[in-house]
């Protein structure tokens, strides 16, 4: 039987390659190509690996649709959240140094970086011009203009986090929340603010369904960051405590060094090597490090599907929308 | 006696501060710092000579006040076309590797590649906060933030074609027209329209505003163009044909291509030393390249006056626009 996420996904490809459209002209086309190799449509290794999962537009469209509307209307809301998302993977990587992404070479090793800088800057537009096309009452599309600038913003302010916080070795924890917030919960809550104001939904249950997409955010980057540490290297794909050598500034990380014991000691003292790295964490895991990291994830999850049964999700697709919260969250049902 | 002027200029200050601080927290405040550096209000070297001279801006009051509007209104406009001029300058510096801007280190020379594209991005964000805070009805609030997002797409268009150019030493005379017209007109246009729009001028009114804000642009560029390889350099504040030596694909060196003389010849062999500079440049012209960049600047330049007259601009407002049109197009009254 035909899932909903069946008719879902090949409407958002088609949305996003019409919004890629907009950059007509025959002398764009490297434009349009660097664009379309980075979203997995075009070059080497194209396809539905290259493409990501498109969490994103499935949010907007599913909540639309889970608050009565119709998932039609929320399309080109969809398409933006998806293009600012890659936008900020493109710059991303170049600021990361980064030469693969999806298991592709980036943007920026393929055609250099002041191209892969226009490529990012072209489709950051194309998703502002995106949000403006939705089939609203004026004063409504202007609200859901709005609503996706603010995601903009704490989209930048966490990615500007993110590169300062990587001069610092030493971090109190609270420096976590903005960054995580900034770089992954903001977008989730705008996605989902943005398909409940799609569907005409009460003011109250636009603020349920944005605070579901927020704490849906914090939770996935808690739960993300203790499987960074102590995951099964088959289960995340990338090896084990990888963020530890990486030196990232995960949620564990943080409250070790708060104790300021022999974790603290050996993180402050430099880079890691590779032999070190289980030795470390499982030391910081006898510090409280993965006690701490777990429950903050739980009392999260609780908080974001609380927040999803408060705006009362409707029929089939509110029956997926739940499914994808407990499959992000890593809760089954 | 104070001049119109004399207001304005201390209004879009203040505006585009007021902007900026929406970038609030103390943990951003080096991200705010980077944006007011390039903006000429911070850090050594401070001041109008490093602000630039708000010409956008100013360009959007005038036309607002000139169509019979409040120009108080367009300030949100103002401001957001200063952040996008800005945005493009932090992100263009990186791209062409350069290390000053009005007399001062680049913002990327200063805090790294990757921390500059973040300040663009965050800058860009802005602009498009900004756009959406005119107060007008919904409907003009929105068609006022899609002539906006119009001049993004071409503005973003134009600054890839002139990354590609990079690489191209021969190049067809139309391909001068979408990288001038994406990387100058199409922002001067959205400057003059929305200031119209601002006003509620009618429909006839803002296209003839539009018109004038593109020839201007297009006109002014020629210009520059002109002036780069046969301006006298006490004029133009840069050596003499300095452009044949970047080897800068401006109108006349396109024009020089295309007649496949001496000068195409000697382009076309490579780079060209300091010494050769003078003489290729008398041969540039000896071929007919600025008479041809003369004329096309005059006829465009017809053009704007003509399309700004058209516009029917009003009061001491409209002397101003009159003023600063042929200020910047060189030709006296």
């Amino acid at each position: 039987m035909p899932t909903l996420l069946d008719s879902l996904l090949p409407a958002i490809e088609e949305e996003i390659r019409r919004v890629l459209a907009l950059n007509n002209g025959e002398q764009y086309s490297l434009l349009h190509h660097m664009m379309a190799y980075h979203l997995g449509w075009e070059g080497e290794g194209a396809g539905p690996k290259a493409s990501g999962k498109r969490v994103r537009p499935i949010l907007v469209l599913l909540t639309c649709a889970a608050a009565g509307g119709d998932w039609h209307t929320a399309l080109p809301a969809a398409a933006a959240v998806e293009l600012l998302h890659n936008f900020s993977l493109i710059h991303d990587d170049i600021e990361d140094n980064s030469p693969l992404r999806r298991g592709r070479p980036t943007v920026w090793k393929l055609w250099g970086i002041p191209q892969a800088i226009n490529a990012g800057d072209s489709m950051f537009t194309l998703a502002q011009v995106a949000i403006l096309q939705l089939p609203l009452s004026a004063e409504r599309a202007l609200q859901a203009a709005r609503i996706f600038q603010q995601a903009c913003l704490r989209l930048t302010q966490g990615q500007f986090l993110d590169i300062s916080y990587e001069e610092q070795r030493d971090l109190p924890q609270e420096a976590y929340w903005p960054m995580v917030g900034g770089k992954t919960a903001a977008l989730l809550a705008a996605c989902t603010e943005l398909g409940a104001l799609c569907a005409g939904a009460p003011p109250e249950i636009q603020s349920a369904y944005r605070e579901f997409g927020e704490k849906l955010g914090l939770a996935f980057q808690v739960l993300d960051d203790e499987l960074g540490i102590w995951g099964d290297e088959a289960q995340t794909g990338k090896s084990a405590a990888s963020d530890l050598l990486e030196g990232k500034k995960s949620l564990p990380v943080l409250y070790g060094l708060q104790q300021e014991g022999a974790f603290a000691r050996r993180w402050m003292a430099g880079v890691l090597t590779p032999e070190e790295v289980p030795a470390l964490a499982a030391q910081l895991e006898t510090e409280g490090a993965r006690d701490y990291a777990q429950k903050t994830a739980a009392r999260l999850t609780d908080e974001a599907l609380a927040a999803l049964e408060r705006a009362q999700p409707q029929g089939e697709s509110g029956e997926a929308l739940r499914s994808l919260a407990r499959h992000l969250l890593r809760r089954q049902a």
